[in-house]
């Protein structure tokens, strides 16, 4: 059936969802009643439940990280280039769950799912999410799929961020954590990126308070253009330099608001296409849960503090040419778990991608994560030998 | 009369204009047939007039560069912390002349000006200006004043630009140059913030395809978002580290979309303060202005033959956290200079205020412009009396 995939694939997956009755308390003081998620998984869980790895997705992530949907699928999940057989997550050895956060627009239960208490559906009222409330829903379907600790908690980005308070609020439920990308929190420079973003769409007429769907439109407008101030920060300079530099669309200049030059062509087909996609109420909510992450504000501004009771191994890597979440950024996280005696590695990577790099199978990077996690996965193999 | 208004400060200044009527070719192909320049001068032409110094401005500038315009008044022009009697262009031994680049919305002829053709205001129809067509309506402007050679001509960013255009194109009417915080061209990351500015108005309801003014409205929603993305450019990192860092307006978190953080409100109030000041198609007219300049393209790209004719002092500077234009991008102008046999002096400030450090009265960046004029103009004299 699946021949026409690659070999390293895993092949056809079918989502799933799993409905949640009990109420989950948010940070903003709400509380959802219930809620859906919907998840993939990848590979076979093994008979002690040992081997299980969490994918935690970034701003414009879902459930679907690996394989295929159909037959005539021509994409691959988000993370294709990471996970599957004998890739740095390797299937063969891993039982990966993927999921949709709350939020999202994507399966889950978000801003375009029915309110129960309005009979309407929720756009702008549904509630605001943070990391700490993802890791609180990530755990109920831990324990819905019936395990007691992640052989891995992994993230790029926001999914890094993820991991990252998994590892504080959660320290027993997981062994290793691999943090990608990302940073401790965001810079003032960060939030104001996201703030042209949120701002790009809320002032779109097309947006309606939040409650566009009900007027069977949507702010494409301002969707395209937080996806192109977006994507400037996913690339480098460097990275532009090298895929445009300052080539010309027709080979001259126009004297006109059409295109010229092909870095235009690209941002405009890029945000044209995340228009259609991706839901305007979600990607403000994303940008939020983003600037308030910020674990160590429930320990007086001590990173360390928050990582204290931290217990599992670390891995946190680093791209050379990330400015949206610099080197610098991961290396506060790295000094903090150093100071706190932390089992942690730590590799910048050299890559001209950009804050991307995360999605792209560089070869030192892919032979870490996968040396990383088989050591992982051995330590516990041989503990459970010796008990 | 003046007392009032600080003892550094050129006083109380009246915009002058200047109606041309020989017809101005355009790099685009398309003719201005008459149009008026607004300036303004402080201090007085020497007899000689070997004492004049034109300013070139930025992206947002006019001719109002130092002064007041009223006893009231309570800010003084746009380069104020430069511009006086005893400051780096001192009043008291150079005649300073300042203009609103055609295109502008200051009194200059742009878009919001009659057009004589179609007997109403060009709006969209306003043709798009390049650096070299401004330098070739300085040159104008400077044959109306009667002075036949720039003591120096100076300039930040895009008015940087037009200093190193006036170098190549007109290399015997400048006896200096001064480069500050500049690029011999825009790279694609620079080119893709543009375009999200553009695209910010140009996709505005209220643009009317850039005939609003007779909608009498504009599209403020697309200038703010503009303005606040090329804000976050001209501020370094670090600037907004020390400026907002994480701060909350209210002390805690609101999770809904009004101002949290100390930055978003910033940047708001910039955006809504400039989308009350500027014009939507001069702020479009300027950004593809900055993506057009490239001197080098008309010499086979090479910056270094595009230079090969220039014929004056050259004063580069740039500032260390500046990521607008980077350090390396005043270094390619000094670099190709220095190859040419050039006489250049450069120097990297060392400044936080990132891009915008050029406006600021930082000590050693404004005594090396102080030292430099004041060596250019004790030549000149030398050369007089020598005579």
């Amino acid at each position: 059936m699946t021949t026409h995939f690659p070999a390293d694939s895993v092949g056809l997956v079918t989502p799933q969802r799993v409905d949640f009755t009990q109420p989950l308390l948010l940070a903003c003081e709400r509380t959802l009643d219930a809620y859906t998620l919907m998840f993939e998984t990848y590979g076979t869980l093994n008979a002690d439940k040992s081997n299980a790895i969490l994918i935690c997705h970034a701003l414009s992530g879902h459930h679907h990280a690996a394989g295929y949907h159909s037959e005539n699928d021509k994409k691959a999940g988000w993370w294709d280039s990471c996970i599957g057989p004998n890739k740095a997550i390797d299937t063969n050895q891993f039982f990966v769950v993927a999921l949709n956060n709350l939020g999202g627009c994507h399966g889950s239960t978000g801003p375009a799912s029915f309110n129960p208490a309005t009979g309407r559906l929720y756009g702008a009222d549904f509630p605001l999410m943070t990391v700490k409330d993802w890791v609180q829903s990530q755990v109920r379907l831990m324990d819905y799929l019936g395990i007691d600790c992640w052989a891995a908690v992994i993230g790029g980005s926001l999914g890094g961020m993820q991991v990252l308070q998994w590892t504080v609020d959660f320290p027993q439920r997981l062994r290793s954590a691999v943090i990608i990308a990302s940073a401790p929190k965001l810079s003032a420079q960060n939030i104001a990126f996201n703030e042209v973003a949120r701002q790009s769409i809320l002032s779109d007429p097309d947006f309606y308070g939040g409650h566009y769907y009900e007027q069977d439109t949507y702010p494409k407008r301002g969707l395209i253009l937080a996806r192109m101030v977006g994507h400037i920060t996913y690339l480098s300079d460097d990275a532009m330099k090298q895929k445009f530099g300052r080539d010309l669309k027709t080979g001259k200049f126009l004297y006109g608001y059409d295109v010229e030059f092909q870095v235009e062509s690209y941002l405009r087909h890029q945000g044209e296409v995340f228009s259609k996609n991706f839901d305007a109420n979600t990607y403000l909510l994303m940008t939020k849960a983003l600037d308030y992450f910020d674990p160590a504000r429930e320990y007086n501004d001590d990173l360390q503090q928050a990582l204290k009771s931290a217990n599992c191994r670390f891995l946190v890597i680093s791209f050379t040419t990330d400015w949206r979440f610099s080197p610098q950024r991961s290396q506060e996280i790295v000094n903090a778990l150093i100071a706190q005696g932390k089992q942690v590695a730590y590799a910048d990577i050299d890559a001209p991608q950009g804050h991307d790099s995360f999605l792209f199978p560089i070869p030192r990077y892919v032979t870490l994560l996968k040396n990383f996690l088989t050591s992982v996965q051995a330590t516990v193999k041989g503990t459970h030998h010796a008990s």
